[in-house]
């Protein structure tokens, strides 16, 4: 397929690769940076633009992964003029009806995964979930994703909205829990590599184990001389004390409710 | 070395099936409930109690992996009448100085690990820390913890404190996240496997980028559109939406001290 991508960010990186790997034709790149849309452009082929009046006409498919709250002013100005023309979003949390009213043939395609620049992933294991408005562009949009990933679902907008919470959670959420024993242990001299045989068992654990049964540690075991003590460790930063009581207050609520059980 | 176990729990068993795979001699695993003592001197020998005071004396080593909030009342009636054995406790968050003014040679072997009874550990990668009241007691745990581990490194009660707190996050509060992104996904009918290549690779990532560096999502970008949105498909549970909340806002300023420096 013809292709044009419209952003250069993590995502239409790791996309943009992975589309002109499987032998699609990226034909244009925009990116409201110049310097982006360049340096995606020269990886991926196809001619650099950072003026969205500059769009070509002459793709098969236009795919949007820019930041959701740009999608709602970028879609009307590219979609006018080439209702015709497969229009796809990659955004977790954003319904397929942005484009409804606009173009005719529209959906989503939303790979789940966490994407930096400078990191190669492997995209043939990487979930992606579709949505289609109607069987042309259902299809269409499924074998492109199917020529990148072997890993493809359809799914609702409704029902992506919570998967990609899901994904903020798992991922997201588990980098800032990373983050913050980073910095606690490097404020205590000790190098965060120490941490990595734990951060990649507890990975490893829920392939195996539901993350109910998974659990350990004070929290989950209800060790309140532990938590206390641990909580006012924290008590030069008030917002990540906050957290600290929370989470474990949190831990212990799941694990009395599959007492219950 | 010929050793007690004190405790039957994840710890106690993981450690001592690594002990006695090293070749120490395991005389008898004490469990407050008897079929837990049983069940693991089954496995790495000597004899089961659950009777304080049936603790023989003929060891060299009394090991104490039982809950950190036991280890006040259970220690004084072990070492009693054994004082020149030599003492030691497991517990991340402990100090070192539970044993002061009983036995005169004792520390501490903090094995940095997630363990579960039904799943087997390599225990030669886990981080384990050591310390001890005297050169001797530190260089017999350190020997210890080496017949074990590849990676033993000595370290302070004190920091250990914020070692173990460190790990909390990495661990326990990651697979809390787990949990929550589990329950969303089976809410909504959708298998939890599709959320392992992310989880993967959310771990593999801080191998080798900074964690800091690392992070993506709404969070980080501040996307205020998607955080409230997410923020309200978790009202039906406040503490969780509270959590959703405290999170994000903790992700943007850590962003914003990175921007700052």
């Amino acid at each position: 397929m013809r292709i044009v991508l419209i952003g250069a960010g993590n995502l239409a990186t790791n996309l943009g690769k992975a589309l002109h790997g499987a032998g699609h034709d990226i034909v244009q790149v925009y990116s409201h940076t110049w310097d982006n849309a360049q340096r995606l452009a020269t990886i991926v082929g196809g001619a650099a633009t950072d003026d969205l009046s500059s769009i070509v006409s002459s793709a098969d498919v236009y795919i949007f992964s820019i930041k959701d709250s740009a999608l709602g002013e970028v879609i009307p100005q590219v979609v006018s003029g080439r209702a015709d023309k497969l229009m796809i979003h990659t955004a977790g949390s954003m319904p397929m009806s942005l484009f409804e009213g606009m173009a005719l043939h529209y959906g989503v395609l939303y790979p789940m995964q966490t994407f930096s620049k400078s990191r190669e992933v492997d995209f043939k294991v990487i979930p992606c979930f579709v949505e289609g408005n109607d069987s042309y562009a259902l299809s269409a949009i499924a074998e492109l994703a199917s020529s990148v990933s072997d890993r493809v679902s359809e799914l609702s907008s409704d029902d992506r909205r919570y998967l990609h919470l899901a994904a903020v959670w798992a991922c997201n959420f588990t980098n800032h829990c990373y983050e913050v024993s980073a910095e606690l242990l490097r404020k205590h001299g000790i190098p965060f590599d120490v941490m990595l045989p734990l951060i990649d068992e507890t990975a490893a654990k829920v392939h195996d184990l539901a993350p109910i049964d998974a659990q350990t540690g004070p929290a989950v075991r209800f060790d309140e001389n532990v938590i206390r003590a641990q909580s006012l460790l924290m008590r030069d930063n008030p917002l990540l004390k906050d957290l600290y009581e929370r989470m474990s207050m949190s831990i212990h609520k799941v694990a009395l409710s599959k007492g219950k059980k």
